[in-house]
């Protein structure tokens, strides 16, 4: 895995998270699995509605699954993603269960949830690689979903693949190096105050 | 700080993370504090948009600033956020940089940096409680924001307090015992094949 070139100390999870193009040719542990969806479930959430869901297939015990899964991303996804051993949809449930109401950080709550589950992958030697390019209206047909679930990314999931063996043009992009906006860009007041001079 | 009660093993940092209605009067170390930000700064995005922003203020250094994110906030999170010695916004820039287009994961992006944030928090001690119940018009006034930028979070940041001496509400609250959905409830296809039985 790759470090962030960090100007402040961080956790090493969170320094060594990577979401890779290449991917080895190496089943996932069930039970690592459900701890990846476990580190998810356990997110906080606006209201605790826990809006996050999730569908999972897994190469070699849900293949049908998978491939539905797979039949969801966009092509430009396919041609990286289809060698994870391990495809996910992330999915949100908009209304509040209490009221029907909708909840408005439904999606960031799926986010925050995604990122706990990403940096237990990153804790077991297993990475994510989430895409916003997948089909939804695709989705909700395969699955069957009710208007209140919006599909909203896919992960593909399992080891870190060698480089060398790789297509090139995949290799690149795990070969590039890691970029960010400053802190100073993401800090749009009290930069100053936080880091003065 | 709480532990989760998981089905499966997950690591400590998720395993400890808990979102506090008491704080302790007690300040934050700046330097802690900017590894806060570094760990937002470090999380995956859809097309490497990073489209999380933050305005920070810290009691006894940007105190005016503290208190201008202390008015947006709503009266029910005001009455416990206020203890906490650093106030926060996050906020997401909505459309992508490079052509102006919307970017539809910008929401669900700062759901993950700001659970990387609150990660690295739980790693040094500190808690991060997070709130939807902000005013997002008196933020776009108070602090002059372009319409892309939409504030759309208050964080409260400090050391988990004391809750024997805390409002009896509170305290009540960091009493109770963490809630969650199960894994079946969360995996919407594919739990059979991940936990048969």
């Amino acid at each position: 895995m790759k470090n962030a070139e960090s100007e402040y100390p961080i956790h090493e999870l969170i320094e060594k998270r990577w979401s890779p193009y290449v991917f080895a040719d190496r089943a996932v542990p069930k039970d690592g699995l459900c701890s990846l969806f476990e580190a998810a479930r356990w997110t906080m959430s606006s209201y605790n509605a826990q809006p996050w869901r999730y569908i999972v297939g897994i190469r070699g015990y849900s293949d049908t699954l998978r491939d539905q899964i797979f039949s969801v991303l966009l092509e430009g996804n396919q041609a990286w993603a289809g060698q994870a051993p391990v495809l996910a949809l992330g999915l949100v449930e908009h209304n509040f269960e209490h009221n029907g109401q909708p909840n408005k950080a439904a999606i960031h709550d799926l986010g925050a949830a995604s990122a706990q589950l990403t940096l237990e992958a990153t804790a077991r030697g297993l990475c994510v690689h989430q895409m916003v390019g997948i089909n939804p209206d695709k989705a909700r047909e395969v699955f069957d979903l009710p208007d209140s679930i919006e599909p909203f990314t896919g992960l593909a999931i399992g080891y870190p693949g060698k480089v060398e063996d790789a297509d090139q043009e995949f290799a690149n992009r795990d070969r590039s190096p890691r970029m960010r906006k400053s802190l100073q860009d993401i800090l749009l007041v009290g930069f100053d105050f936080l880091m003065p001079g």
